[in-house]
């Protein structure tokens, strides 16, 4: 089972193969609030590039979530916080949703042969999942603006982590060769670890220490949204 | 004194800025054969992107290195070892090169605002010199194929370093921030930590463990070739 990691959505060409299952890491919030959404029983999520798609399918009379640069847009129902997404108004719900990197990741990986959505909120049953696939797995990390960042990066290493856990029969990339030692430095004090990132300062600006914090804990939306068409919907696993 | 790192020379227009002084890293073995031939009193080298304009250069009389997947190109005077650059035969010599990585990289950084190489063999004095220049710092990893690579990134990590070494006013990147960490784990013994990396394994099995052993071996080479034009030349140092 291969396994590599890739630090920006402008070089998932580069990466890409017909073959592998795409995992995508936006957990300063995107990745994280999707988990939540669906975790809160949303039916379906459209992921859009662009915030005029998210505010079409508004006009339609779809809840729609648009953020940028860590705000949340005017006019729409949800930023990418995971907290907007916990609750019954979302239960039975297609949510449209448009955010600075995640979306745009999801978007360059449309085509994979599959493509799931990772944040510490599902880390053990996706890891469990991915195993049982026994297919090359790819890494996708939105980062900040197509730049590597810290915090995608982390949590790459963690399933890097968990994933030679489960099995022996891995091979590792230098991206994951190198993540799994950065978040051997990190796990027993993640949010120590990103307090110099560069977007948990703008976070940090924003008050948004709740959120990262939520963001960091593992497994309390167990859930796995995987891609079908244009929408993401909430995988049976068997 | 900003520092980021960039993971590949495909990613290079989103760090792109009209300010930064870009180091060139290919350790593994365009950078630091390029350090050996202006230590060994090289005049000029003419890094070029393509085989053909290098057999160009050949052809007018020029001596001329070429590499492809870690193997010189047949007719060419050199491939991409160290040792082809070491001796009188390089000395006051214009020597075109193409490589599967570095020359890349080097082309993709060719406007920036200085652009100087790097290597294991030349870091104090290229460290001591950026410290002084008091300017943003790229330091642009060529990467295998433009994708993320172990030792490249493990010496922007050494750079980053030794950076924060002399000056205490530094801000890094999210890349150098985690850089530092990869860095710090594997100092003790670089030669042991890039034993899984994907191009070491490339290179052990063409028989390169010499190449790869004296690669790692910190200031051999002295020297900071920039590019000036279409030349890297031999920066006076003052």
């Amino acid at each position: 089972m291969k396994i590599d990691a890739c630090f920006s959505p402008a070089l998932y060409p580069v990466y890409e193969d017909a073959e592998s299952i795409v995992v995508i890491i936006d957990v300063l919030r995107a990745t994280s609030a999707i988990c939540v959404a669906f975790h809160n029983g949303a039916e379906r999520m459209i992921p859009v590039a662009k915030v005029e798609e998210a505010l079409e399918y508004k006009k339609q009379g779809f809840l729609a979530g648009a953020e940028r640069d860590a705000i949340k847009i005017e006019g729409f129902d949800f930023g990418n916080s995971p907290y907007d997404y916990m609750g019954d108004h979302v239960k039975g719900q297609t949510i449209a949703l448009t955010t600075t990197n995640g979306t745009q990741a999801i978007e360059a990986a449309r085509n994979a042969y599959k493509v799931v959505i990772g944040s510490f909120l599902n880390i053990d049953v996706l890891c469990d999942w991915l195993v049982k696939q026994n297919r090359p797995v790819l890494l996708l990390c939105s980062g900040w603006k197509n730049k590597f960042n810290l915090e995608d990066s982390l949590y790459a290493g963690a399933v890097t982590q968990e994933i030679c856990k489960r099995t022996k029969e891995v091979a590792l990339g230098d991206g994951c060769l190198a993540l799994q030692y950065l978040y051997e430095m990190a796990k027993n004090d993640p949010m120590k670890f990103l307090n110099h990132a560069s977007h948990k300062e703008r976070l940090v600006k924003l008050n948004l220490k709740k959120d990262i914090r939520y963001c960091l804990s593992p497994n309390t939306a167990p859930v796995i949204p995987v891609l079908e068409g244009k929408y993401l919907v909430n995988l049976k696993i068997s």
